[in-house]
């Protein structure tokens, strides 16, 4: 922040620290198909064995660089579809048809991989670093907390930066203009945000009196008329998550308070390409019996989709504008850009951190 | 021209000239949606404000880029689709809906702009050098001559360089091979061309004798069967017109001589990419009622296309041609190409001191 | 080949050698109508003069780099189709609309050409080394050994590079899983291939007993439950040719042996670019009287070509993945490897050869 309270410098978009768990898929998009996703620069061929392991591997054959993803699955393992070479879990050569012995350097590159609640997560980076450990708590994000609701909704792949997501769902203001209409009474982008940061954690909230109109008061299941405290917060897990809920307090408290959360993992595909992954979770009503299948649950997920995809189009467009001036295009930051900015710096720290291991890591193997 | 009088180098496309005035638009293109155009290589918006003003802003929000022809124009500002911002004329910032300071910084980058008849034109360069006297006189180029009629055409966006389609337009030998049929007696390629220079003109004209056919009867309102003295001339302005005549002259005088121009504005986009913007001119007959939305007028502006059309496949061929095998392509000139040499000349002293004063701007700077 | 008997190494494609012929066209494909195809880099234009003469330009006008392919064949030339100049065999130009005189260097580069048999061979190198005695003898390809059956098939190009596509030949084993079901009886990829190598021929075979189908027993006009010998040979020919032959021999001697070849030229069309041009040679039987326009070759041809197409999106698909990581992506190689790593090792030699002759040259011209 400069003297006179500005943000302003030119900004280069980083790319992604490799070294971090990131959701790759949906449990239910798995099967003996083989699945083919972008994550971090890599195209990475998904499948589930014959004995129900999720197996990540590059999608790239190591003996004439066929895309396994052409090929079949096979009881425990892919085959390939040029030459019918075998590949299973930790991506270990099991079969080569034209000869009995299997060389050691044989080996599909395989990705660390954890498959919890309906989440397939994979790590991108060094698979010595890949501690599960460092896999955010299901529980706490109330996805695996039997007293909420959580449902898994879509994934819209989107042209631009992982970076570029994360700071559309930070700066709120765009709801007010890019969604207009569809979320907000017209106050949010003029309501001052707060910001707390705690560990990877950068939590920006605002908080409006706004009185139940028909529809909120349908998917909040309040009361139409009565006047509560809304909240909009937004809280960043650096690298991999945006949490994004709202809140409707009584102030009476007569009512208990409805609390709607997009769980949304952004998975980067590439330095242009990143996933927004949501999930919806509430604590009352409604989603609790709803099935994932039903008309009605797809309805809202169209309904949800065609929202998020104005930010696609708009990042799209920002991503063309990078690529037209290069990345070292100027920026004017205002104070609405505040948790971004915050967001950023915490990526860079991280992605830094990784090169000067490396760097380390080059010295030390040439001393 | 070497010693044996024929003309033979590798030559490299150089580019534009970016401190000129170029026509951008038709007026009638300009209205309260934002108009996307390709100018010297910028994404340009333009658009017209409430009070009537024409507005041409770099494409690019200079907050986080967005382009700002994805958002409205309010008033007299085009409001940004992603964040609310508002830019004027001259891309001054006049609303920051989620605070009430302006930013100095916070500016689009504006070209400067000049409404002239019924054409946009714009300085894609140092805006303090873009001086109005170096705008072509509208009268003398029949535009705003009241004793002459004007029609604006159409614009054809080519895949090659400005400087290809000037070459085209001046070496008229194409017109007996590439529009075959379309213009000529078949004389055109075999008749010697006389050449004259002045200032930044380039002057090329043919001259023939030719019996009017009851086609060019028709067009020009002379007598068929009648023998007259018919000139072709193009006169290349550098580096932004072409002004294309064709005369048909009475020797006998009985009749007044019919002159039919189409003055061309050739505005660069990129280093492969130009459009041919057409307006006709004529110092007869019925052009001067003509409307230019009635049937008669589309009709004859859609048959020139056509033949304008067969320009702009060749010339994206030749640029396909040069992005094969690099600007270092070789070629061999003929008479005929004396002209267009000339033109590249003075193409090249343009830039060549467009380049030099950069130069010495970044050593003064410097030193 | 490493100690413990594995190859393996990182792999880089080098592209193909220049001075050497290759096969650019069926005979019947020339006409005067002007055929484009890109050979080695360059654009290509054939057409056959009113004489009967096939030729063969770089697709680019001397004089202003236009695509010659958009002109017209007058007579015994080709007329470029924007100023009219007309070049004829050798790239000789014999005329210049707008003047009498032809510069000396007004030239289009030609290609040397030879049509024999129903192929058009051209030599994209330095035109002084064509030595037409480096041309395959067609009689030996039984091609024109009358005693034999040649029907020309089919050209399918493929987004990949040539040798890419000489190694998917020689390594049969892919025949069992690629091409699942359509010739192989299974045992292909299990069976040991034998590998012999003389000049710039490298032949590789396998040899199984097998009991004839009732498929094999149409196509090879033998007897259905009879057991025979069946050879599976490919023969490359470096740097432009495989050939590869089915044979069934009866080991009573009973029945004359069947041979069906599939004479192939595989043509470099650029570094990522490749055509598979098929040849039908057969020592027996239908072929002899078949028409190849009839119906029933057209059923055959295309049946082979939709196999050569699974062959086509493998390459291509592979083609992908080395632009995705560049030509040092890693390779593990194993024993069915071994006639596709002699083939690369010689063309390796005589891409070496050439550039290495290129350098010795420069450095005399500069001594």
């Amino acid at each position: 922040m400069t003297a006179n309270g500005e943000y302003g410098f030119k900004h280069a978009y980083q790319g992604f620290p490799l070294n971090a768990w990131y959701v790759a898929a949906f449990s239910h998009e798995l099967g003996d198909k083989p699945l083919v996703r972008r994550i971090c620069g890599d195209l990475v061929v998904m499948f589930r064995t014959a004995n129900g392991e999720a197996v990540a591997l590059l999608d790239r054959c190591p003996h004439r660089a066929t895309p396994l993803s052409m090929g079949t699955v096979v009881g425990n393992a892919i085959q390939c579809g040029y030459h019918g070479m075998e590949f299973g879990p930790g991506g270990k050569c099991v079969k080569i048809p034209s000869q009995a012995r299997i060389p050691e350097r044989m080996k599909a590159r395989a990705y660390p991989i954890a498959e919890i609640w309906k989440w397939i997560w994979i790590w991108p980076g060094d698979p010595e670093k890949a501690d599960p450990a460092l896999i955010p708590d299901h529980h706490e994000l109330k996805l695996t907390d039997k007293s909420w609701n959580a449902m898994p909704q879509f994934i819209v792949p989107m042209s631009g930066s992982a970076e570029m997501l994360h700071e559309n769902l930070l700066d709120t203001t765009h709801i007010t203009f890019l969604h207009k209409g569809a979320f907000d009474s017209g106050g949010m982008a003029t309501t001052e945000p707060k910001m707390e940061i705690k560990g990877n954690a950068i939590r920006v909230w605002r908080e409006l009196e706004e009185t139940a109109t028909a529809m909120t008061a349908r998917s909040f299941e309040i009361v139409e008329g009565v006047t509560y405290k809304r909240s909009l917060i937004t809280e960043a897990r650096v690298p991999h998550l945006e949490i994004v809920s709202n809140v409707f307090e009584d102030p009476a408290g007569r009512e208990a308070t409805r609390i709607r959360t997009s769980v949304i993992a952004v998975t980067p595909g590439g330095p242009q390409l990143c996933y927004q992954i949501n999930t919806l979770v509430t604590n009352y009503g409604s989603l609790r019996t709803m099935q994932f299948k039903s008309a009605e649950a797809q309805q809202m997920i169209e309904r949800v989709k065609g929202v998020i995809h104005q930010d696609r189009d708009m990042i799209g467009a920002i991503q063309a504008n990078y690529a037209e001036a290069g990345d070292e295009i100027g920026e004017v930051s205002v104070h609405a850009d505040k948790a971004a900015l915050e967001f950023r710096r915490k990526m860079v720290e991280m992605i830094n951190a990784e090169r000067n291991a490396a760097a380390a890591r080059a010295t030390r193997s040439a001393g």
